[in-house]
């Protein structure tokens, strides 16, 4: 390997496949999350989806997934060009720095020039081509040392996301709508969402990052030094027959911190942080209500059908999602939220998606984990 | 058998378990009707509580039940001190007047002074002793040659049920409260049921019948020649070994007409109608928004639950009845109806539970049988 390689040469997509979804109960569920899904009616899971729009960028053999060990078989059912080299089983959920860190550690220890990209499994994107365009713009700037996110102008002050300040322009070839990233911004409160959607200078961050593996993990080490030498430590035996030894040792003491304060944060603080704003629209379908709204086209009067129900529906509108085979009849119901699973059904309206998640938490503590 | 008989000796009650109950789908079946759910929460069916109800007046070997053959099975287990000679089964339904004329007739054979009392197998009465001093009040009224009805005194404007115009007090011993029926009246529109509610007159038509059965079917002869032969002819053999043969011959061609154009409205216009105010409360549960008012003790906040569903609500309103051991999830909606069962599933809400029985009719007519 060596560093004269061109920027998209040294490009390797992560999928951190993980989360489960506890908004879209009862359909996500521990074992089965979201990005294992067909959520949008494509046809294909989001996770399907995911890779499909990865695999032109630099080709199929160039990306790796991180997953808990078990969705294992889902994943690999679900994506048939995945060789097992570019699998990384995580024991338990560790949250994103340990899951992203240590694909970039593996990657790291096979090309040390390596420059990655995290993708999330379970985000809907659907003009592929802007996409890939905009990881280009994205790749061609972390070669020149950055950490590089992609932003998302908001279509509303959205209080579920946190917020990216762009500050001037880059001069990078290749790279002509990229920015200097001034800070992060976590979820707001609606006052100053509208505020950061009204000035113009801000994006969302919709956590993805391109940067050169070594890079991203000086910053680990920088802010998360025990996290770093346990992930280093797992990376080294990887490649080995020690792999299984180590990771069982090391795994379960591994820090739980979102890669947004390890990395994003401090080195946004020391300037070397950049955003390329996307063209393409992006969601990240956190509850049953975004999906409506993705499904409806914004057509308030739609009855989204996700699945294979048979149904009728009579002056009813909002989303049905199907994972059974009965008839599901619905009379004068609007912007009504009703999901059928074998073993549990949830009946809300839009209004309510996000409630989903506190149900989920009830459930877990009254002892109905057996739905969970 | 003679006339000098006291006439509660001569009382016979008849349970006519018919009709689908569509409003009720898919909790009510064509396999499985309304009068064999709980729809009270009570621990037994309709029919069980109606049954119950009738066995103290004259005791549990003097109720005959009429029902279609296909709940043959259903009816004998629900009842098990009804004996085969107290069940008569319909080949198909043909409507009241065969039904209860029918079993009018096999009971005058065997007891040709017998009065009986159809009481419908799928209404709702809690007050069970102010239920039986109102049948013996009609049964010493009936014994004066009449055909008495139970009158309902009406708690709302309902255009859903046939109004009862009340006369003159008459002056029969043992029935203080028995009055004259001026008329009967068809269901009406709303200010017409406006009017007969405030002027104090009227009393809903429940449906219930007491009179001595050859009385009745007098009143069948008259207005119903051909029926009334037909029936004649299978009650003649009903009792013998030509059941069979008589009845399937007949029964395909008997006229479908409801008993209050056959004998209520005309005996009526000849005078020969009297009523007995209720002092019970009664309920026809026509849908599930009736059945929802009925559990929540007009409470508006109120989810009523019926079925062993694990239910999880939360700030929801309505009612859930459940038919599997799923587990039901309703966040922050009111006045709901979900009806949860194995092959169907139906969400609605109370202002529109009289629109599921043109649901069935689409489902009719749209070819899916297999789920009525």
């Amino acid at each position: 390997m060596s560093n004269n390689r061109a920027p998209i040469d040294r490009f390797f997509s992560v999928i951190p496949a993980g989360g489960i979804g506890s908004r879209l109960w009862p359909l996500s569920r521990a074992s089965a999350p979201k990005f294992l899904h067909d959520l949008t009616g494509s046809g294909q899971t989001l996770l399907q989806d995911t890779w499909d729009r990865l695999v032109p960028i630099a080709g199929k053999d160039r990306i790796l997934v991180v997953t808990g060990k078990v969705h294992k078989s889902a994943v690999l059912e679900q994506i048939e060009d995945l060789s097992t080299d570019n699998l990384v089983l995580e024991l338990s959920p560790k949250d994103s720095t340990a899951a992203i860190a240590l694909a970039a550690a593996i990657l790291m220890k096979r090309e040390p020039d390596v420059i990655i990209g995290s993708f999330a499994a379970d985000h809907v994107i659907t003009e592929d081509v802007a996409f890939q365009a905009a990881v280009h713009e994205a790749v061609a700037v972390a070669a020149t040392g950055k950490i590089v996110t992609i932003g998302i102008a908001p279509t509303e002050p959205s209080v579920g996301f946190g917020y990216i300040k762009v500050g001037e322009s880059l001069d990078v070839a290749r790279a002509p709508s990229a920015k200097h990233v001034v800070n992060f911004v976590e979820k707001p409160n609606m006052a100053n969402a509208r505020l950061y959607v009204q000035s113009g200078e801000y994006l969302w961050n919709a956590g993805m990052f391109i940067a050169p593996a070594s890079l991203l993990l000086q910053q680990v080490e920088k802010s998360e030094p025990a996290l770093y030498e346990s992930l280093m430590k797992i990376a080294d035996a990887w490649d080995t027959d020690d792999r299984k030894v180590v990771l069982e040792k090391t795994w379960p003491s591994l820090k739980k911190i979102a890669i947004d304060y390890s990395v994003a944060e401090p080195a946004a603080e020391a300037g070397l942080v950049a955003v390329v704003p996307a063209t393409f629209s992006w969601h990240d379908v956190g509850d049953f209500a975004a999906i409506a709204e993705l499904q409806s086209q914004g057509r308030r009067d739609n009855l989204a059908v996700l699945g294979n129900a048979r149904v009728l529906a009579d002056s009813s509108s909002g989303i049905l999602v199907s994972d059974t085979d009965r008839l599901i009849a619905l009379i004068g119901v609007e912007d009504i939220i009703v999901v059928d699973t074998p073993d549990a059904l949830l009946v809300t309206t839009k209004e309510h998606a996000q409630r989903v998640k506190s149900l989920v938490d009830v459930l877990k503590a009254t002892g109905h984990s057996d739905i969970l």
